[in-house]
């Protein structure tokens, strides 16, 4: 049977991204050796650092003055290296869930934060709006997708500082004005490869301007004059990587993935209001493309577990809501297929008649 | 034709272990899902990070009361954070090479650091002896074996305070008395895997003793009480891991992997000695038996780029010597069969019979 890959992350990859993965681990480009063996240095791995590089400042259009970083150690790392080479004496974060809460508390070790708003006592069921951010602030920080909520923050805040923008599950969604951001940095476990590689796009002149001390590795300026390879960077999510990037190139950059993200969520959202056993969770204006949360309508609450066994019956994979909201989650990333959310509705709509 | 990884790292991994990743990657255990896109939090990938521990606990012996953990960012990380850990006043480092200068310069970021003796007037071609380590610092930190060099530390030195090493490019390759260490890290990209994951063993009691704050994401006691899974970790590397660790057990364990490295080793080094054409460039006594390092003997100088140019002619890859010693360097991790090194020293011996 058909398996629907909805897992929020590591998640659903093109599949010609993953057979060419594998086909490269057997035997990269013919040379006789597998990509796991190669060194970073040689002159077989570097035009793939290189490429990827290009591919990342085509596609989302990125400034002159900017670097293309690939780094290792995951999104949670950049929660702590984001103050170490920002945050002089104070910043501002916007509290959009956990992972915005996670990277507040590492800012704290390294000077003053102001969270300028929070939808914390509303379990982050919606994007905080009208608020404002200090002119003083180093940078204003914001999560732009939030996975565990479904929440999104698709267009940037007026604000008159930098932004630092964490972009781990909605980058090569849409559009980004990069040249708003000091700093964007994304896990690649959603939209871009396997888990073990996390991208920073980094604005060149904004680094060197604290006085603390920063360990190299934790240094952004280490990674920038040494071109990702101070140390040995992750080589097979690198490639996974470039490979998705061309993959998106291909089925027409980041506008296509836009419009193709729309559509998936316009399917599923509308069966979501119009099914008398569903309902989604977050305000409506603020609703995720990728992250699409729905519990059952109180009235059908017993039917959680039955919904849940019925729609694995039918090939749907990592359905299941984060703990901490309860019910399902359909994480719809760039290479979720329309088919992929036509089956999903199908099952929620057999199961309603059913019901 | 075949071709012979000599590759310093990223390196030689054994066959079966490249084809079942590939194969996992198009399929993990049949699910019909790829490894690259299974949630970290799964069922099915628990129990890889289960068994990974488990061989690891076996085939070093690792006694009770340690943690095995897998994290991201690589070997360089760790020589920050390790003084971050355990660094209270003073620590002590054997500066043997490169490695080893770097673990000292993070380590200055958080202390006193007493270098305990240093081979760096000679370029490293000895491990310095008849130093004394003093009682007062919180560790002595070494690099069991120095990858650009060719030295190896294969007996812990004797004092009277923890030990702590960066084992990264000879882990597996024979037994260790892990009790004498509070710490063990090693880069995976040598004996272990493809790079992009970093194995450390630690001593459960020896965390929480610093009174610094530690970010989170550098505190081991962050992994240890997440299994590992506070962030998404490293999928698909961690999998590699344990294909490796199943061959080296099927194989017979370290110490068949050490009497292999024996072999290799003095089959090689028996003909660096004999050759007319070359040298060794270290101290007989502390050869590494995973990086052999020679050079040209100097009145056959001119010969080094034909050497190299015959020897790539029949399959060599990698055995360009780092920058730092000149030369050829042939790394021979456990992969690397006897039947590799008797094709270079093949080459060495009718190369030598043309000139």
């Amino acid at each position: 049977m058909k398996k629907y890959n909805f897992n929020a992350g590591p998640s659903i990859l093109p599949r010609e991204v993953i057979e060419n993965t594998a086909k490269q681990i057997l035997d990269f480009n013919g040379i006789g050796l597998s990509l796991a063996e190669i060194s970073h240095r040689s002159k077989d791995f570097q035009p793939v650092i290189d490429e990827a590089t290009a591919l990342i400042k085509e596609l989302l259009n990125v400034p002159e003055g900017y670097s293309v970083l690939f780094l290792g150690g995951g999104a949670s790392l950049e929660f702590c290296m984001i103050p170490c080479n920002f945050l002089k004496k104070k910043a501002a974060y916007l509290n959009t869930g956990v992972w915005s809460k996670k990277a507040i508390k590492e800012a704290k070790h390294f000077g003053e934060v102001v969270e300028v708003a929070s939808s914390a006592d509303d379990n982050y069921t919606f994007i905080p709006k009208g608020w404002t951010c200090p002119d003083d602030v180093d940078y204003l920080h914001i999560t732009t997708n939030n996975t565990i909520y479904g929440t999104e923050l698709r267009e940037e805040p007026n604000v008159n500082v930098p932004l630092i923008g964490d972009m781990s599950s909605d980058i090569f969604s849409r559009p980004v004005d990069v040249a708003k951001y000091d700093c964007i940095y994304a896990g690649a476990q959603k939209n871009l490869s396997m888990a073990g590689v996390t991208l920073v796009i980094v604005k060149d002149e904004a680094l060197g301007k604290v006085e603390r001390e920063i360990p190299t590795m934790l240094n952004y300026q280490t990674h920038v004059d040494k071109g990702s390879m101070f140390n040995t960077p992750p080589v097979v999510p690198i490639y996974t990587c470039l490979e998705t990037l061309r993959w998106i190139k291909k089925n027409g950059g980041v506008e296509e993935m836009d419009r193709r993200a729309h559509e998936r969520a316009e399917l599923l959202y509308a069966e979501i209001d119009r099914n008398k056993l569903f309902r989604g969770t977050v305000a409506k204006e603020d609703r995720s493309l990728m992250n699409i949360c729905f519990v059952m309508n109180d009235e059908y609450k017993e039917l959680e577990k039955a919904f849940f066994d019925f729609a694995t019956s039918k090939g749907m994979v990592g359905i299941k809501g984060h703990r901490s909201v309860g019910g399902f989650r359909a994480s719809c990333y760039n290479a979720m297929s329309v088919e992929g959310v036509k089956a999903l509705v199908q099952c929620m709509q057999e199961f309603e008649a059913q019901n």
